[in-house]
């Protein structure tokens, strides 16, 4: 049963979903969709996803899309080494600090938003980066108070075992350092996505480790 | 246990909270955090929240945001008449129907995108207002898209049984008729919003029947 994951190597939510399944072992195939040439936009793609973004999971005869509900999938599909903790207050803590992330930050800085601000309002490139990093830093704020609000953190955002949070965590602040933000302002989101970095399993779905990633991020 | 919902008529993702609480049969209190005098910057809800969004759920000594994180936990909490499919598939489905409304659309619409456009780029009111449908539009597109995509959805998003995604799909519906959104161009979404709109707990949970809404939405 072949899994197909259709991304690109800039697509954070792309990275989400590459990590948990090296997190879980699944072996996969990935299927690159050039959002630089607008191929979302394009057969065969549009066919998949009519909503035209990635990522899109192939499994089973499914084809299932948006990231937090694909992780939850790989997560019941394949349950070792479960990326959720056990008890509801746990799998809260976890979601919510997902969501902050993937929810409250992430919507705003992709390509189709900054594209309208260009075309509609006539922002320009500075502008632009400037929107960018205000919503970036809003999200670095609020997870890092999150994370000093309570003891629940460890070597990863729940504890010591690597969660949801996390694969949400790493793809905020490497989409971060993407716009160059300075992060010094959360050295506990900085700790956690260090370690978890240090695990081949994000390690290797890293944007940057990806083909078509420039040597140097534009 | 008291459960205690701080919340505000207007507050899209308060009101998915509520309307989950009513499905379940939870009884709860409402404490209103006036968003329109920015009482979630102000104490005591600063301290409960440092985020300063709404909603938060107390519960058991817990303190729980995010709407999509809340709803997991009260579905896990109080198991009766389960918001989600039993199979995986079915989970990642409603999950995903659910994040298009939650993280796709609704944070771009949020009074303090509102805002940050009107202070930082001096986006005048019609500007914002064009903002604002034209998400609510792509949103509603794409879900329209999803739903008539395959013969799962039935009375609600997913088969005749109220799930997740339909307590996303009206709190999307609800909201983008507050912006005088027409929503001729997705006949089965409003099928199923009219359909929930008729069990008591959405309509109870409706912004418009909250304390401090006006008889006429602004």
């Amino acid at each position: 049963m072949t899994v197909i994951l259709h991304g690109y190597w800039r697509s954070l939510a792309t990275f989400r979903v590459r990590a948990a399944l090296n997190l879980k072992g699944v072996p996969y195939r990935e299927n690159i969709v050039d959002l630089s040439k607008g191929e979302q936009f394009e057969q065969p793609y549009q066919s998949l996803n009519p909503q035209n973004v990635l990522p899109l999971l192939e499994h089973n005869g499914l084809r299932l899309s948006q990231s937090l509900a694909i992780v939850e999938y790989i997560n019941e599909v394949w349950p070792q080494d479960s990326l959720l903790p056990l008890d509801a207050a746990g799998k809260a803590r976890v979601r919510s600090l997902a969501q902050i992330a993937i929810a409250d930050v992430h919507p705003l800085i992709v390509p189709r938003v900054r594209n309208y601000l260009e075309q509609e309002y006539g922002l320009s490139e500075p502008a632009r980066l400037k929107w960018v990093r205000h919503w970036f830093g809003k999200g670095t704020q609020a997870i890092e108070a999150r994370l000093e609000a309570d003891d629940l953190s460890g070597l990863y955002a729940h504890g010591d075992q690597v969660s949801i949070a996390d694969l949400a965590l790493v793809s905020h602040v490497v989409g971060a350092r993407l716009f160059q933000m300075d992060m010094s302002g959360a050295p506990r989101l900085e700790e956690i996505v260090g370690n978890c970095l240090q695990l081949d399993a994000f390690a290797r779905a890293h944007p940057l480790a990806q083909a078509g990633a420039p040597a140097t991020p534009a």
